[in-house]
């Protein structure tokens, strides 16, 4: 069983060893001197106690990240996004996969919920990089008819490939959203996704139009249309919700339905900014996520915290919305709670994640308050390792394997750019 | 002459060399090969061209970073910033706005202009920490009378220590604002800033509540009542202009004054957000911000650049507003065009200002267009080196004397902190 040491880390202010045994936390003391396998000195640094959790992405995109930015959601999917993503292969997926989780290990984030395509090239990334993820069964329907054939064939690939999978990895049902998965399909996939105790995730009240045209078909919000369906619950992960009624707000909480808050995609594709401090107060759950690289343009969820509080106070009017420590809570609690990992403690006998931020630097000193500086303050800088499920994906900066990555996404980028032109 | 070379920077879309003798670039080639001082192997790391240059800040304000968040303007001055800023003395000043330096030389800022007390301190650390900066002569009224005792004592020590100082550094006149500066008050500095042919900083329409007390005082606006005084000018920099009507727009634009927008610390403190697109399209020169760290809490211009690019849309509902190459502009030009600094290009003959920015990072792939990558992407982990003035302050993210600098800046926080408790 493999064992770490972490040598003098801040916990809860102060200086304690921390020692990983296998998977889990083992023992937790002033001072621990035992042989181990490795051995990190931490020298003061802080753990981010939990790490960062990204509530929903779209891995890949990372290789379209600033291939078209700055214009209108229809115009930017249609002439450029669709046009760019159909060239992309399943080799293309599992690199810029590994991209993506480059930028989240060197920005502190262990989990992802991803929903994209190539789904089994996804999961042997995350497999080999060592993170958590889940992992979606993709569901668009063609107008008119049911599940895109490509969808099918990778949602087969993802469940054969999956068949031996990780504990770290969890496989969920991802119909897109209401206007692209019809009635008969999301019934369907409700179904299934019960039958496997699986979490549904679904792009959910993001745009004005998707609001309109759900009141124009069926009379109600796309929540209450979810709602009357039965697909709200516990294990329910709504993506955005920029567009909700107190009505949609009371059947989010009631029902223990999870928001996925996106803050930058929405704000970037003026998609309309989520009621964060109404649906704190009535009891919903929120995680929080990045959205895909090309409406970002980056996965960073140090970054995404301190938009998510802006733009809490801005909807709002009120600067005491969004506070950094609920805004903190959203951003790292939200995987456990929804996918019941055994994590986001340092205690004994909790899965092992954890990552160190140097405070020996300038944008973490004043140090009046570290929950404000993670949120407000931090970048990606301050990360100096990352540790997941008990094994070191990155020590002191370094992550193992990375310049071959970065060299295979740039050359499918050129590519990708190649074809465009 | 101190000579630097630096070798395979990307400029341009190309790889080229560059040379650098005193405070000038003197050559710029495929390939240069002569001996220098110092030599830089960039080995392909793009040349960030401008740099970027911060508008306006409060720069000692980084000693009270994560200090009080959370809450309403006035509350948040009288209860917590104001009683804290009162315990600053000279020596903190020196060392806060050190601390202050480091991070925007980490974050590839070579410029800012500074609005706060005991400006002595800050003209030594700018000095010492080799960047450009604008130094305010600070001016606030004792309502009813003339300007702070304190004011004029600090003004005086300005006065003399920089009666020799660096070309790098420009002195302004800063009025705080037009509802803590009187009408006499502010002519008379419109008067001393003719005299000292300076450029005058003054906040500007930041608040609701100031363009009310402007309105039942003098019938106008707060931009009506400072063009009525004849203080709008190309010397003129206004911070924040959050509310402008039309008319406030035209003659900002028709005056040449200089906007220092300031997305962060607008949202943060729900002052409003500015109309960044309307005032670009009526020729307004607009330049970036990051405020005081108390109410930001940091000082990346990277961070900044995203948030401007947001605030824009979301303030006009517009996706095509706020453009990266826009907002890039505005970050990193609007020093040389207000304060005549001959930078902002790697031409011969141009002043030395360089930052390298690190390509072989995450996020910086996808490589499709790397002003969005600067601005929506990347933040400080991609700064490799800054030069400013032909002077290396940061090579390989290393700056001589950090420690120091954070190890003082550490302690007086405990102090700080204590007093409080």
């Amino acid at each position: 069983m493999n064992s770490i040491l972490l040598k003098e880390v801040q916990l809860n202010g102060k200086l304690c060893d921390v020692l990983i045994e296998g998977q889990r936390f083992s023992r937790i003391a002033e001072r621990i001197d035992v042989p181990a396998d490795q051995r990190i000195e931490a020298g003061g640094k802080l753990a981010m106690v939990p790490p960062l959790q990204n509530m929903h992405s779209h891995l890949a995109m990372t290789l379209l990240r600033g291939y078209a930015d700055d214009m209108e959601l229809f115009e930017w999917l249609e002439k450029h996004i669709w046009p760019a993503e159909a060239k992309l292969t399943h080799d293309d997926v599992y690199w810029g996969t590994k991209l993506a989780l480059l930028e989240m290990i060197h920005s502190g984030t262990v989990f992802v919920n991803d929903m994209y395509w190539h789904q089994s090239a996804t999961l042997t990334a995350v497999e080999e990089m060592g993170l958590r993820a889940a992992i979606g069964f993709m569901y668009i329907c063609v107008p008119g008819g049911g599940v895109l054939e490509s969808n099918r064939r990778a949602n087969e690939e993802l469940r054969e490939r999956a068949s031996n999978h990780s504990a770290r990895i969890s496989l969920t049902h991802a119909p897109h959203a209401i206007y692209t998965v019809n009635e008969k399909t999301l019934l369907e996939i409700r179904a299934a996704a019960a039958e496997d105790d699986a979490v549904l995730h679904i792009h959910a009240a993001e745009t004005v139009r998707e609001v309109q045209q759900c009141q124009a078909e069926h009379g109600m919000s796309p929540v209450a249309y979810l709602h009357k369906l039965g697909l709200l619950g516990p294990k329910t992960v709504l993506a955005h919700c920029t567009h909700l009624s107190d009505e949609d707000i009371e059947l989010i909480s009631a029902s223990g339905s999870m928001i996925a808050h996106n803050p930058v995609s929405n704000m970037k594709l003026c998609s309309g900014l989520f009621r964060f401090q109404d649906a704190l107060q009535a009891g919903c759950r929120i995680g929080i996520g990045t959205d895909g690289c090309a409406s970002n343009n980056n996965l960073s969820m140090l970054d995404e915290m301190k938009f998510a509080a802006l733009s809490a106070k801005v909807q709002s009017g009120n600067p005491e919305a969004g506070r950094a420590v609920e805004v903190f809570r959203s951003a790292s609690t939200a995987a456990c709670q929804c996918f019941g990992i055994d994590a986001g403690e340092i205690a004994v006998g909790k899965l092992a994640d954890a990552v160190l931020i140097r405070l020996q630097e300038p944008g973490m000193i004043g140090d009046h308050n570290m929950i404000a500086n993670l949120v407000y303050s931090a970048d990606s800088r301050v990360v100096d390792s990352t540790i997941c499920d008990g094994k070191i994906l990155m020590l002191h900066g370094e992550i193992p394997g990375e310049e071959e990555i970065l060299e295979k996404c740039r050359a499918i980028c050129r590519r990708i750019a190649t074809h465009n032109a």
